[in-house]
């Protein structure tokens, strides 16, 4: 059918990852577009439920290495969920084969370059639209970005008070082989890591609200893992500049800013952000509060790391970036109980 | 639009348990049905995302009480997710006031009345789309006949030797509050309950075994419960007849058994059945193997208790009776990690 | 033998609650005093082992009412492991009838009261010793004073500055039966609860620093919810006064405050302080850290709510009002992996 | 002290995997015996509390390297909780340097030599007292001899149809890196492995279970893994001989035959085994049903797989070669909750 010959064609460069699997059930049902290629350095070779049980019948592709004669070949887009450094080097040499060729990568390479969109909808909507390349936000910043920008456009806090305290699932240290991954060691655990300044997250959310103050600002922020799998919920402390500004205020004024965007949730008073309830989606849920007693606002959002906060969000910059309605193919119904 | 008006009307009664909930996601999803009325003894009057914050700015429906002219007037289709006795109680007054009122009842209300259609397609599938009342099959029941059917039919093992150990997550046990649902008595610990005959779905096994044999058959039946919050794995031990019989056979005779069914699924030699593979699915994998040195089968057979095992096959049959598409609205490819 | 009837005779009010059990098995293992009485509304007439079968062939006492004279006549000291508000209702009638009678409150009853001890013996070991009755703390106060003591009384910190964000296990929210504690909701999720000043033990903490400092001061906290049993992680944010001191010199501040106390342990440089690692013991773990770019001493303190935070706290304070050995029966070595 | 010098020196090889760390808790707890050596491979030169934080200010030991010298000059007894293969290559260099050297051995290098004691003191005890080299039983193999014995011995049923379906915790699996066991594919899954006679434990099962029947047996055994930290839980179904036999007489043949054993407790009826009863615990909890409808004995045998499945057995088989009291230095009441 002539139809199914132009949907843009898709490939995922390391597809066998935790968001490369993410991604590739999101893109088995999204019908806008045509999963053509999958690499995985690890399984090459390997049909992707030999890997996943849990595909088995439901896709039936093979695994390749990387290759970049296949990729020009076979693909309009591709995603990299790669570890760090893989994208940066393999971006030129595709783009000096195919320079139409459209890339969103999931790792940290771009985030802090100048000229590459940070793909944030959110902040950022026109000008993913319009670019070839586009860095998906990492997942702890996009829980804390959502989370600060209404206040920072608002101009109702100090940004040089921030205290961010997040939790995160333990799919956000990835699938790799590490000891402290282990079930025996997280199962039953909770704790900090990477404290005082030393998360490779943190120049990145600086960067974004650095632009967005129009100074250069410093944040404190403490990562912790929860023994779960999906989801992050960040805790955001800082001083409210006006301290006569009432709660109801504060949450109509968020309300506003995201009443029209179909992933960014602001609570009703009195229901609390829960990981659970954005869980498998690619929502955000916010929860806004004044502490009356010591003039602070706490906002607590909470985003699944693997869908909002990668493959979920690298699917929303596809859709822009490929002009279909943004929203297609994302889930905002998780599972409960 | 006419279109939209067309749609068959649908009623869940008790719609914020555990099975409710599923359901209620479900519908929300399927196109080509619209909910039209939610009960809830408990929580009358309140949006279903006052009670489920998930569902917050999804679903904009209030729960009302049960009312049989609302539900007469309201629903061309009605599904009993509630206690036991209750549907058995109020199908007689609502059909004798609607004839033509469709009902799905997921509890054990009907199961073992002869004149009601048994609710599993894979053995029942006609009788289930002439039938305007369907008792839905209990999940223990769903897992362990789907494992025995094939062997059942072809006769290859000894019905009166039939071992079943299962193992549920806690969404099984429904969500009222009891102590030993708690968190903090599941969360790792492992038990068995209800052993050497107790448990009220042996009936309902025995009874469909039964039919299948043309004899009256006793099954060894244990459940135990599984500190997770979805799927049932079931462990049948079964006697060979034909000691000659080939692995490889009995895999083949399963796989072609079920070749047709779009979520029964016979796992490849090597590959053991997970209850995470089919989570959130309406799926059933099997794993079949032959204990050589016993001469016994053993069949491994999972599925999401809340999906396959409630709603998911409730909305299957509901396919079935309004002659949609038996698989409409219903997922095969849950969530990775 | 002479010897065991002189040992200090024991009741628990309260003891199948989890505070209470968790002390039941505490003193069971206790060579210096002995049970005499336990009592429990709820299964009163029902041996312990009946409500908890880990105690079978373990623990042989049956459970009574609460009954005056029975304490009056059986008990040379007390525990009081109650909903809040019993143990101010009683402690009256006990006193007046027996006034040499110890008294530990594990409630919140008499925390705030300025003639009462409070319990936390790395503060008060000296007015513990003399009293006879003793508020034993919260969880999260406990967590958190140990945390801030020596930046306190070294007075390193501006007190007007401190954010909390504490995360506790399920256990901490008793045994009682709500919705919101059934193991399908809590598995799994992860939320905040009464934000911006709402939480019971505001009071407690504030108290206590106010009385180090001199001068009233507001703490903003804010609890979470962990899917865990055991274990409270408070991580503490406050200012630096002096910008220059270094990490290092703080570390060795708080390993010298706490180099006498059996139950406090400042963990070396590098080494997060992880609930894990504290769990079924009466330690809290301390990391301490700086941040330079912010100038923010950040303190990471974990207890296992239940020992430190509850009743190994009360038998620690036990120990200290019968003049025993301060750590005797308390473990500080739990349970890897 | 000369006593303290008196105390025999113990030595344990693979101190750093996970049974060996439960030994190294268990015996820095047992006053009559020394920890002289650790060895660790992978972390030799490093202090205990480097791998393992919970240990920090508790156990200030080295790990060494494997060293036959250093053993021979410093040990009484050495546990091996080494993988399979080292005990066995390295026993006979031991033994003809230091004949008087005692060695209980963790792995399963010795379980099936004739003349190597079977550490299973519920079977062996007098042969054990008298042994210096003791083959530790597998965890699996210690649930169903237990549950097993009073049957067979009491000849009460037919050792022919034997069928054990165990689901094992984690920890059984040991503490290496492997895809399998990372949290995220663990956490909230539930599957068999290793069914129809794979397993490696089963020649064990039939060996022990062969020598008390006086013919040889095989068994059907079917491993699950369950998402737990501790415990295994089996369930075992066989024909009973005789159908006349009531569960009343059952239950106290049981009790009978276990009435001096201070590990192995015979749950009155009604009450279920539960992994988390002997969490922690060297006991076994046995709960022993007859189903009525199909002549079948169901025995439940739930032990700690760390404690009576590996380290607190090999402690207690220490205690009986080293003619210390049996029961020393081994908890018989875990945590709760």
């Amino acid at each position: 059918m002539t139809n199914k010959t132009m949907k843009p064609k898709i490939g995922i460069i390391g597809a066998t990852g935790y968001t490369g699997t993410v991604l590739t059930r999101l893109l088995s049902f999204h019908d806008k577009v045509e999963i053509s290629y999958l690499s995985s350095e690890q399984h090459a070779g390997k049909y992707f439920y030999d890997i996943y049980p849990a595909f088995y019948s439901q896709i039936n592709i093979k695994c390749s290495n990387f290759d970049v004669s296949k990729i020009i070949n076979s693909c309009d887009l591709i995603f990299f969920a790669t570890p760090n450094g893989f994208a940066k080097e393999s971006v030129p040499k595709l783009i000096s084969k195919k320079s139409t060729l459209k890339i969103i990568d999931l790792s940290s390479d771009f985030r802090l370059e100048e000229k590459i969109a940070y793909g944030l909808p959110e902040i950022n909507r026109e000008l993913i639209k319009g670019s070839n390349i586009i860095a998906n936000p990492g997942c702890y910043p996009t829980s804390v970005i959502l989370g600060l920008v209404p206040a920072l456009k608002n101009k109702i806090i100090n940004p040089n008070t921030i205290i961010i305290d997040s939790k995160s699932g333990i799919s956000g240290a990835g699938k790799q082989l590490k000891q402290e991954l282990h079930f025996c060691e997280v199962n039953e655990s909770f704790s900090a890591y990477n404290l005082a300044g030393k998360h490779r997250h943190i120049p990145e959310i600086e960067n974004e609200i650095s632009k967005i103050c129009g100074s250069r600002i410093n944040v404190v922020f403490s990562p912790h893992l929860l023994p779960i799998n999906r989801g992050i919920l960040s805790t955001i402390y800082v001083k409210l500049t006006d301290k006569n500004i009432k709660e109801d205020e504060i949450i109509q004024m968020y309300s506003d800013h995201y009443k029209n965007e179909p992933f960014v949730k602001v609570l009703p008073k009195g229901i609390y952000a829960n990981t659970k309830n954005v869980r498998y989606t690619n929502l955000c849920h916010l929860t806004v509060l004044k502490d009356e007693r010591t003039e602070m606002l706490i906002i607590v959002s909470t985003i699944d790391n693997m869908v909002k906060g990668a493959s979920g969000q690298a699917i929303q910059n596809m859709n822009l970036t490929l002009s279909l309605s943004e929203s297609f193919g994302l889930d905002t119904l998780g599972h409960i109980p």
